[in-house]
């Protein structure tokens, strides 16, 4: 197959500093899109990745899968796209597209499992992907998003995966005017929690562990701060929420939240991969029909959805924009979070 | 208020076995139904209670909350019954009939707590509720169910535990003829479960142990059943289940069954409460949109939905019928599962 060398950021261990490194793209099938990337988020699972901490992780490695750019090369049977649009791409670039999963848009669950935009099994170099720090990405375009023209396209990027990734279950659990949503944890994903769900229509409540993100909450949105180590405010919320969108990326006591759900809620953990420590009660559950939940990032056709909701209603990612040869320093920045409230590269810095 | 006395069987102390003795009955008040009680089935609630192993119980303690019996007397208010009619009463007397939950039939999740058929507390007479195991019981309207005329009134009586504790999961979950349902534990709820499920149109698979039980569970309207400690069967069964129905009352290990569901699917526990231990792992629940969630027993309307159903369906419990004299050892002989599937008790037995 033929390809192309691009300049890139990667890791070539687990231990080793993001630098540049030279990757290959293949040449657009007839399928196939190609982008300049513009702009590139940077996500907690892209520093997860590069350090292999969930294992996996085959080097070198070059992360991101918050992208935005501009169209330079579409295949023979390209339909979707033309030179000079702006495009995006998510976590993925491609899945069996045949799975009962596939077959209902949900990609994410592909049950021959998704290729993820970085450390993915390439099906056509060999090898593993690429992610979005990197001059240019190739992408079937079934895996391809149009980009509303009237949003800032550093600030979209996030949305790729933040937004997606509480879009989806703000979506799959039918948020709307008569809802009552809660966010716990005011990060990447929480700060996109509380805009979408708020532009639905829904009353919003940020629960936090500390007083001082108060002022940012209501700003992005939020109708309510509820300070969650302060029992009586935690009392006076009880049986309040339809769906609690649980976006902490660490091991946290999940049953903390439950009284708060209204009969029929459910908590869904969008950020913590691993065993619910201390252990999950059943006993609040049976007594509220209530259910804990996993939702994992969102389809193409709900992402899009996603991309043209925010379009309508002008909503993006709140960011700061920094240079790919600061990535190292954003990531430790990021790991304090110590980032209102999302990295985005920009990828001119790249060149 | 005017009361009477009646016989009944239950316990002076935790390690006190069931034994006759008098209670008091509130005189039909005009919402009230008074019922002669003709069967009772036995829940291990009732022992549960009995010996106090959840705590919070008064004595003496009269248990039952599966009763079937004929209308002896009427309020002036009374619309549904006449004297003469078969009539119901389940896992509840009361409730505010106001809150948001009542509002909307789900009396079972009233948010200023139902008042339970026994060791609840009483609000006409002061002190405890007393249950089934008694000649008369008297109970509002609202609370009271409705009999098909051709169902076995004493194989009904499990059907306002067991029954609705199992229809309604089957119900909030959209059980119908495209759906696929396992069931975990073949007891009292698992095997009404399997018959409702089936009824339903689903596809029904039971979870067991033990392989003893493949026969019977075939019998109920099982299509297969797969031994849970053999790892090739639930590796079969993987991505298979819209909803699995928990009905193990003991601890046990839920991340076992969670691969067997599909994308979208939930385990509902209806009969552990306690602790999910070992801890429930977030991993897979994140990576097919699965949810663990709870149930508990059913509103008054979809008790009569389910009744209605089980007249239409001819479904019954699986019974054996004992005298309340050989109460103490039908709780033994639960203890060890050592009945199919539900003891009920012929009232005529305490004349
Ligand atoms: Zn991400
Ligand atoms: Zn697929
Ligand atoms: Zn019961
Ligand atoms: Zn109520």
């Amino acid at each position: 197959m033929e390809k192309f060398e691009v300049k890139a950021y990667g890791a070539e261990s687990p231990v080793a500093e993001l630098k540049l490194i030279n990757i290959n793209r293949r040449e657009a099938t007839a399928k196939d899109i190609e982008i300049a990337i513009l702009f590139c988020g940077v996500c907690h699972s892209d520093l997860h990745t590069a350090r292999n901490d969930w294992g996996g992780t085959v080097y070198p490695s070059a992360p991101g899968h918050e992208i935005v750019g501009r169209v330079t090369k579409v295949g023979s049977d390209v339909t979707k796209f033309k030179v000079g649009d702006l495009a995006a791409v998510g976590c993925m670039v491609d899945s069996c597209q045949t799975c009962p999963s596939c077959a209902q848009d949900l990609e994410q669950y592909c049950q021959n499992g998704f290729v993820g935009t970085y450390n993915g099994k390439d099906k056509h170099l060999g090898g593993r992907t690429f992610g979005g720090y990197s001059e240019k990405i190739v992408v079937d375009e079934h895996f391809v998003l149009r980009v509303p023209e009237n949003l800032d396209p550093a600030a979209t990027a996030p949305l790729l995966c933040a937004g997606i990734t509480t879009w989806s279950p703000l979506r799959h659990w039918n948020v709307g005017e008569h809802s009552t949503v809660a966010v716990v944890g005011l990060g990447g994903l929480g700060h996109m929690a509380i805009k979408l769900a708020k532009a639905l229509g829904a009353k919003v409540t940020l629960f936090s562990r500390s007083p001082g993100k108060e002022q940012d909450a209501l700003e992005l949105g939020a109708d309510e701060v509820v300070i969650s180590t302060d029992d009586a405010q935690m009392a006076g919320v009880t049986g309040k929420f339809d769906l609690i969108i649980d976006t902490v990326p660490y091991v946290h006591d999940v049953n903390h939240y439950i009284p708060s759900l209204s009969t029929n809620g459910t908590l869904v953990l969008v950020g913590y991969l691993g065993p619910l420590d201390p252990m999950l009660n059943s006993v609040p559950l049976i007594m509220g029909r209530k259910s804990v939940a996993g939702s994992l990032i969102g389809g193409i056709a709900e992402t899009q959805e996603m991309l043209d909701f925010c379009g309508k209603h002008n909503i993006v990612s709140e960011i700061e924009v920094v240079n790919i040869q600061d990535i190292n320093e954003a990531y430790e920045r990021m790991l304090k979070s110590d980032v209102r409230y999302r990295f985005v590269i920009d990828m001119a810095s790249l060149k």
